[in-house]
């Protein structure tokens, strides 16, 4: 099969690094195409950044549909534009938080988040809400580190995060660790062997998920909210967007 | 005070009749600026939709704080961008589903949202949730009216719409009526007349309620994560949504 | 337009402060009474106190009904009495704790709310609950300060009010502070200058809500459970409050 | 044991049923006291009617406290004032509908509600919840029959009553009923004989969970938000509910 | 009437305490049987051995059905196989967990629970869930002691979980306190004497909740969830667990 | 890998029909072992049965865990003894009921459980709740049909189901189907085909999950609830599951 992974923001350092840890647990025979889009910003740290990753991952989509992708990762841990992007594609769409988090309520009985910026933390507890995972949820921690840091050889980042996770097995009463960004892809391993517990990267995860709905032949339910979108005009510098009206 | 009220569609028309709502309950020492943003869909009916829409509403924020505006009211009710928008805006931003939603809780016991298309209604339920105000949510119901044929002289739209607030009358055990789209701003008075209810738009809701923000000197906080986005850089035809580091 | 804003306790002096600051935000063209009742406790700290406060409070309103008054505000944080007033008054009524946390919703992602004695923590949690406000209170704090210690001269009221609401900006979580009491509605321009976050007063934000609500011509729905209460004998020391069957 | 029933309105006839549905199931040695407030509405159909009912009760909790009662009863379905009678109490104090509800919780697993007026189904719905029985609760339903039709002989408010839980039974996917009104306390036995379900009679109910605690010497906790009210001044018509300063 | 109270371990000496403060409280007509399982763990401490008590317990009910027992407890925090037991039962089932925390949300405005081991606070919490106490419990906490260390003469459990329940009411914002373990039956009036505030022991509070349940004749449901089970074949060394199918 | 699908009933025919379905699906290295326990109830559709399937399950994975198994897949929809097998467990322990409304709120906005017998709908609600799914989940809905009958040739079963589907769809207000029963497995591809939007049954998804975390190398966290059982004695007719001690 042929997955997508996007990274919304337009850093392809970061890009690179996702689509590594996707390939090392994805099966054989699936193909990984890890992009970043065209547009939008080079990380993505605000809700503002967010929404500005957005066209530029439903632009990726787009063309996955006319590559004949079988299913996509949005590699985000804001999971930026999933609702959108599950409307446009025929097959199925993970986020990365949504993947972590799932994946994170079958191995303990409480997760906390290790994320980058602070303020970034409503987001990680507004998804928990939306996926039912709350529950599951026992605290959204913050390193203080920004996104981009996370790409720069020689910095402490990987202690950084490291000490925040044993906090957070030490305080909040949380048995499995969810690493809050993309970026941290390729820390699960290390922290999960200092740790001792489960420790879940979101990239790796959703990877496996969007594996196992291609292989049960679960795509997005056409009956109702995820329908593809309605063929109208989009103006000005979003033109591009217009959807044709179906052919038939 | 200066309000700006920025339909987030490209559809004048309605950018017009928008405006005239507003203006109609605006206080007389308020001056109501309404707009359609340069990029966008041309109505906004599916998560795709909205996440068109959220650029050109930046555009225009960006553009009011420029311009001194006071405060902002977002003129769909999908209030998409709610949270960038106040990141980037000094002043308060209100969406007309918050708006809506918040005063139907204070003069009702319960409410129903009649809306246009059904694929919009689970946005009107996550909206509901996210604002507190599902507990005072009977129903949301549509007319499956396209969001444009409100625009339509001579369609039969004030009816349809007025039947569907009638039934919720009947069937929800509501006690208040919340018209789920923008475009139904001029129903408002024809409707609760003929029934007898509360009777919101969330146009002429959210107008009063900048309004208030504004003369209570309250504008987003900007302690934590509503604060003024990280100055980044933003790729592609996103490129003038570069924001400055701030000066000093 | 006329509004009645009702201190629920017998203390003028709190009464005279509550009339001041609603004022200091009303709308030219509004007309503000501000009145305590002639029966009742001299302040309200207690679900004893504030059940004795109600009768009081829905004699204001009969009286406001005869007045010709436009909307109501009941002007103590426990929001006594909110749902009997609503079945007698034609107009909206509004309370202080609804009105300060609906608006504290809209302007940042979580509000402290900063109160009198540790034993009314619990009210303010259940309104913050039946106001569908839960989600966004971060905390209720005490400051163990007695309502009527609020109007004593001299007294470092203003100083301990604001050095909890500092700790609750620093430990809560929170961006924005509600002041939990209506003897505190003068202090919050202070507090506000020194901690730069919103603090909100419910008596300003509840003024200009029920000036908006009757801007807006939304009273108070008389279809279901806020009916206008059946007529029916009341005994003894409270049969003055017997009302009478419609007239036809 | 000494225990008191109050019925909070002021219908004597429904006070001597109230007392013999407590005396049928009271324990021998339990001695039971039934009565009504000097003060306040004929019967409880509106939030007016039940702030109206408060005084009174609290007086006859004040009275009880002087007489040595060891715990209280509150016979109105919408156990008006139960935490201002806990304030005020050293024993316990249960509600009629709170106990219902909870003793329905242990023998089905989802109860509906059979109610007098359509009006009141909120308050019941409000209940629920603050007991934390709303989970519990599959539907409220009302027979509109005034409160007082149910003293009247020869009305057939039995058959609606038991008309009403029929159906109950058919569409709301409940195993149990809980009766929602002190006047239909003597219908129980009948409609469960019919019906072959259990339903509960909230003043049998709470009569034995109030013996229930004063027999494990559970009384109110006076740690915190129930302790007794601070004493403080009364005015006008309700002066003589001010509490003196404890002495010693 | 008689009532079982089943010890779902095995530890006898555990089960003639249970026995004894059951007595204590039972009223005088009362035949109180306090039984252990023959086959299952010796302690309860984890899902697994909750799991391996559930089938002597229940034949421990069915052997209480053939001698006409009328109501029966579940002597263990966990309250395990309750549903099932109330499947089989006729009369009614209650468990102490949940006549606990029940009675606890009627005294006071929220318990703390303190119980044996870390590992069983999940469970603890659970419980509060589904049986709706959620909302009133404010903290789980453990001693970290064995339940068998409670049986030990000499240990000092009695210490140690009075100092816990101090700490709960010092900071957790409780004003009541559930003892977690039927092995801390016989510490109940002790703790309370010291702090003086209520502290409930299931295995008593269960106790009166049977014989409430009793004397207002509330059996379990048969209607739907809670019906009997259907005959069917068990296999293996469950195979005296088969139920005949209903003689007519 | 080597995975172990556990049927918790005795019925062999199921277990190996269970078996086809999960091979169908599994990756070409994955060993499916599939297996019923030797003590048990041949069919489950009671609390009762599911509390009597559990220490066959147990035993079954206790055998596996010898056998060197490397994740466990529990094949009834009432995902009997999950918690238990997870503290038992080196690997991870998924449930089909779990497995199944997970990857339902992936593919669609609300999911209908379609199930067997109505007295089990309680069970499958409560799942709902307690993975976080409740939010996802519009109806549960049974076909009234004994499991067995799932087995038998010839029976009308698989129309009823189909119907019963097509009935969710059109009422419901859902987009996706989850089989109810893990003897529906085998009509998963039928009904899909048929109605046109995702239907999941639990034993294929849960069978892609558990091969997900065994690559992700993500097993139960051992630090906490899910922690092995301590080791104590067993009484009776299950001494067998007697935990040893672990070996240093």
């Amino acid at each position: 099969m042929r997955i997508k992974i996007i990274n919304p923001n337009t850093t392809w350092s970061m890009t690179e690094k996702i689509g590594a840890c996707a390939r090392a647990v994805a099966r054989p025979g699936t193909e990984v195409i890890a992009v970043s889009p065209a547009m939008g910003p080079a990380s993505i740290e605000s809700h503002y950044d967010e929404a500005l990753a957005v066209p530029g991952l439903l632009q990726e989509i787009a063309r996955g549909e006319a590559e004949g992708v079988d299913g996509y990762v949005i590699a985000c841990f804001g999971d930026p534009g999933l609702k959108a992007a599950r409307e446009l594609a025929r097959g199925p769409v993970v986020g990365i938080a949504e993947a972590a988090m799932h994946l994170a309520s079958m191995v303990g009985s409480r997760f906390s988040v290790v994320t980058t910026l602070g303020r970034t933390m409503g987001q990680a507890w507004h998804l928990a809400e939306i996926y039912g995972m709350e529950r599951f949820c026992a605290n959204v921690r913050a390193c203080e580190l920004p996104v981009l840091e996370l790409e720069v050889p020689g910095s402490n980042a990987r202690e950084r995060i490291t000490d925040e996770c044993r906090r957070a097995l030490a305080e909040d009463g949380c048995d499995t660790i969810v690493l809050g960004c993309a970026g941290m892809a390729d820390l699960c391993d290390h922290i999960s062997g200092v740790l001792g517990v489960p420790v879940i990267d979101g990239v790796a995860a959703a990877t496996t998920l969007i594996e196992s709905l291609v292989t049960l032949r679960l795509a997005t339910s056409k009956h109702g909210e995820l329908a593809r979108p309605l063929p109208k005009a989009m103006a000005g510098a979003l033109a591009g967007f217009t959807l044709d009206a179906p052919q038939g």
